[in-house]
């Protein structure tokens, strides 16, 4: 497979057309970013980590059946992803209140919600990816009620399996960000990434964010957290 | 009726308790706020009318057989209603984009909307009354499925009796925001107030604003706009 155009670079990856016109290449960067990339920083290892850590998540859920994007490693900060006509709208699970669940409901950090929440958000960094309804949603077209249930029901699944296999490892997931699109036979699946710059992850034990929680935060090394995470996939069972 | 103690000062009204325990006397005010109270002044006649369109719209709604908390007016500016115990949640309606929801996601101002949009917002002026999607509201016990159904449900059936009754008088019913609580029996009812200052309305001949807005924009007369409404509510038929 053959690197061609660079067709976007977002904050925290390149994408790259290749030779087949339904496969992309996903190139991630050391770049980390918070407040919508007003606060932006090199930080080494970040790309190879989070790069390891989604290959290894979107491959447990393959193995589970959820159908994604993702086709394989195809170096440390590289792989091949099939192309989606990525859904504006990125999904959000909480388990537990945390960020901007906190500050904005005035509810005490990791509170364990009685019921999982999915939250919408439009994806639109001029507006701010302001969050959204799904009333919102249908209303300006953005996804339809069947659209909306779909995606629900694919982040409750994925939601119950990371939950899983992160608490074999002694790590409670407390949120998560989803990106869904279609393929090339208009079926809606999982893309984008599945690493600790788009979920919160808590050691069970000592509580420390294993997250980007800790570069928000300013309150550490992130990629310890990272190594940690990846490590204790990687040595499972 | 005897009005009694001042129980709480709001941005608009003043609410006293009388010698029924479960009949307040609502005073309005000539006060107007804008920024969630950071901009205020005192407009002359303001709480005269706004209080007059809110006999009148609730008398409305209550022939129509909308359970309310309102049961009369008491001179010009005061009112007697059915005490309630508040939900936490503002219930806004939107036919129309416009405010908020235009600048926070990039719609022409009063685009048609497809569909009717209901929105939620935390009645708490510290957070600055966020906004909250259902499965927040359910997570956080703030108001369960049922509650959120009869919540839409009644706000519908305002809706489309004060489109119609608008639309007689030529004017279109942008948007509104509405309050409910619980009264002695445990039933939820409509309560707060019924006025431009929690409606857009538009001329439908000049698309001149009736509302509040002409406030919040620094645009002219705000009470002028105000005195039209009412006169046409007084004068129809
Ligand atoms: N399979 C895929 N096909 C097409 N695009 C994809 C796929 N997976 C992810 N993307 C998109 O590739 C980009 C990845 O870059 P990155 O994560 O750096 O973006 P970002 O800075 O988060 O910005 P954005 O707001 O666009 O998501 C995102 O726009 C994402 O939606
Ligand atoms: N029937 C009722 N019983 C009890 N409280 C009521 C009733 N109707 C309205 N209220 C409450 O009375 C107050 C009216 O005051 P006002 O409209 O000035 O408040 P506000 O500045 O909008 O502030 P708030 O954020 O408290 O609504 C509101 O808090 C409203 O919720
Ligand atoms: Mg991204
Ligand atoms: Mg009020």
């Amino acid at each position: 497979m053959e690197k061609q155009t660079l067709l976007y670079e977002g904050k925290a990856k390149q994408v790259y057309s290749t030779n087949e016109p339904n496969i992309l290449w996903v190139h991630f960067m050391d770049q980390v970013t918070a407040l919508n990339g007003k606060r932006k920083t090199q930080i080494a290892q970040k790309g190879q980590l989070a790069s390891a850590i989604s290959d290894y998540l979107f491959n447990y859920l393959t193995d589970k059946g959820i159908a994604n994007h993702y086709l394989k490693k195809v170096g440390p900060v590289d792989q091949l992803v099939k192309k989606v006509e990525i859904l504006p709208l990125e999904v959000v699970v909480r388990n537990l209140a945390a960020g901007h669940f906190v500050t904005k409901y005035g509810v005490p950090m990791h509170q364990k919600l009685t019921a999982t929440i999915h939250e919408f958000y439009l994806k639109n960094d001029e507006l701010d990816d302001p969050f959204m309804n799904d009333e919102q949603i249908m209303a300006l077209n953005l996804a339809t009620k069947a659209e909306i249930a779909t995606l629900k029901a694919q982040a409750d699944l994925v939601n119950q399996y990371l939950t899983t296999l992160f608490k074999e490892i002694n790590i409670e997931l407390v949120d998560f960000k989803l990106e869904f699109g279609y393929d090339e036979t208009q079926t809606l699946i999982l893309a984008d990434e599945l690493s600790p710059d788009n979920m919160r992850l808590l050691d069970m034990t000592t509580h420390a964010s294993l997250d980007k929680d800790v570069f928000r935060q300013q309150s550490g090394d992130m990629t310890s957290g990272y190594q940690i995470v990846l490590d204790r996939l990687i040595n499972r069972k």
